[in-house]
């Protein structure tokens, strides 16, 4: 718990080195304050930008007992850190947002999901399992096709493998390596939209507006916001961002992944316990931004506004993607993010551009 | 002479470390560029956010050798640097922008105007001033009350003194100590405006819209931009900076300060050959900001889009007016920007808001 809000000047460390963590560093460095980044990596993303880095694995206790004593607030921009790590640097004192808890539960999909259900959030149908009868054990209720994924890790379509037959059961389950599985049931959606929101110590909420997510190969493409969604769906979907928030009485910025139907009825897909691709238009479309919407909940400070400036669509620029950085660049009304990393190998997140869209 | 545009990841070397350097070290990074500072402070300003930093004097040779060495592209933050270091750069092989030839007729105040005069732009009458008898000659030509101010260095007030009778010039010339001087007539402005302008390795040359700029004691407090000026000053202005930019020859960013007179005749006050205080709004008013135009032009890449997306009012925070920061972070529309400096001392520039004025 955080007694009082962050003073300028105080320090603000971040478990996770990419570039997510590179832009909560920019924001919290526009606030006033100093950023030490924690990650395996040297001249990280993050690093590249922050006063101070600790490269480290994430279980290193005795880096981490340092990284408490030098921070007055330490949080997170990678969801699979360990949630044992929150804890072992709350138990050496430090104040960390989000909490331990959160993560937990959103590190499991089927935590994730059980959650949400007790919160009178829908989710598609899903199913725990461990083993092959599990498997088939769920098929037969979830109907085909079906999606197996692993119940932790895997994202941007990794870890994840569609069942279209009770024949191709056994592989994918091989596929997994025996790892703990979820198997959801297809939703028949029509769209797929996010809502970005934060709460802070004192349980202020505020929501974005809702972005429209397209994805291609299972790695969000372009986002789009506010999207053009009914006052219904929105309404809803910022009801439900802030059930989550308040369910998991949360510290911070998070995402839900939402899938509207066929007569607008919403499913929660998927919680992200940290600022989310599907906010990056949020540095060009509103006055506060995501990141330093986190910065801001994490420090104590006021929540910052977060009405839409104009309508922009944020394209991911994936891999070769970054290559065209020239014409990138020159085009108007846009603004161009290029996130220093050295190997634009396929498929990696390399930067994005915003592009305004209407005023 | 740059010979291609620099690309993704490659290295930018800022000499100068205050706050200038710091928002320039951040547009570089948001185009993939890493940062190195130079300057004399560790953990300063630019340091805190940027990749590595050199903490040495800026007449370092050994240190700026191994600057030369490291980075693609050296500029600076700082119109204060000698540009003798700006040549000891570009001997050891350095490409260097805004070049030392710029640098050494900006830091003139006498050579800043005489170029003006020589390239059409209009200025109030000047007289170099090297004695007490060079300032009573001076005197008598520019009539009364009239400024005077040391040849170089000094801003934001510093180094300069009114005269208004014959009586105060013995005390105001040994308030310079003897430095070589320049007596500026008194302009009767009505306005004062700025124009900040880029111009690339190519020749390419864009302007920002102008800012309308409120001084207090000296220092700059507010500024409003787009200005409200007819279009013909403001076609003026732009053509004013346009021919700066090329008489100097110059790559990167500078700001153009102009006293509008009754009438709307313009007479040009400064030359900065830099990044300048007059043109933070743009960073919430333009789709390419004033930091992220100077890296492009010194990188060899496309300039940005200067148009307006909105007017903004630019306050500064001096000194103490930071504490204020939990009731202006909580103001809506609006971003608050932190410069990471320790101590607020009177006048010292802390930070800095845009405010929205109207769409």
């Amino acid at each position: 718990m955080l007694k009082s809000p962050l003073s300028l000047g105080a320090t603000i460390g971040i478990l996770g080195d990419g570039q997510l963590g590179r832009m909560l560093s920019q924001a919290a460095s526009r606030l006033g304050f100093k950023v030490v980044i924690f990650g395996p990596d040297k001249e990280s993303p993050a690093a590249q930008v922050s006063l101070a880095s600790k490269v480290a694995a994430y279980t290193d206790e005795a880096v981490l007992a340092r990284l408490a004593e030098s921070c007055d607030v330490i949080t997170f921009e990678f969801e699979n850190v360990p949630a044992s790590s929150l804890d072992y640097l709350t138990g050496k004192g430090a104040v960390v947002a989000p909490s331990s808890k959160a993560l937990r539960i959103t590190q499991d999909r089927v935590l994730e999901k059980s959650f949400a259900r007790d919160h009178g959030i829908g989710t598609v149908d899903f199913y725990p399992v461990d083993s092959l009868d599990d498997l088939y054990a769920a098929l037969r209720q979830s109907g085909l096709p079906a999606l197996l994924k692993t119940r932790r890790e895997g994202y941007d379509g990794k870890g994840q493998v569609w069942i279209r037959s009770l024949d191709e059961a056994p592989a994918a389950y091989d596929s997994l390596n025996g790892r703990p599985s979820i198997l959801e049931a297809k939703a028949s959606f029509t769209r797929e939209i996010s809502v970005v929101a934060a709460r802070g110590w004192d349980g202020q909420v505020k929501t974005f507006p809702i972005g429209e997510n397209h994805h291609v190969g299972g790695i969000l493409s372009t986002t789009l916001a506010p999207a053009n969604v009914s006052p219904a769906v929105s309404a809803e979907a910022h009801d439900i961002a802030k059930a989550v928030l308040e369910g998991l009485d949360y510290v911070g910025v998070l995402a839900v992944e939402l899938f509207v139907l066929d007569g607008d009825a919403l499913l929660l897909n998927e919680i992200a316990p940290r600022v989310h691709n599907s906010g990056h238009w949020t540095q060009d479309g509103c006055w506060c931004d995501q990141f330093e919407q986190h910065i801001r909940a994490v420090a104590g400070w006021p929540l910052g506004d977060t009405s839409a400036r104009c309508t922009i669509e944020m394209t991911n620029l994936l891999g070769a993607d970054i290559l065209a950085w020239p014409d990138l660049s020159a085009e108007p009304a846009s603004r161009l993010y290029v996130y220093g990393k050295d190997d634009p190998r396929p498929g990696r997140k390399m930067g994005h551009i915003n592009r305004i869209k209407s005023v």
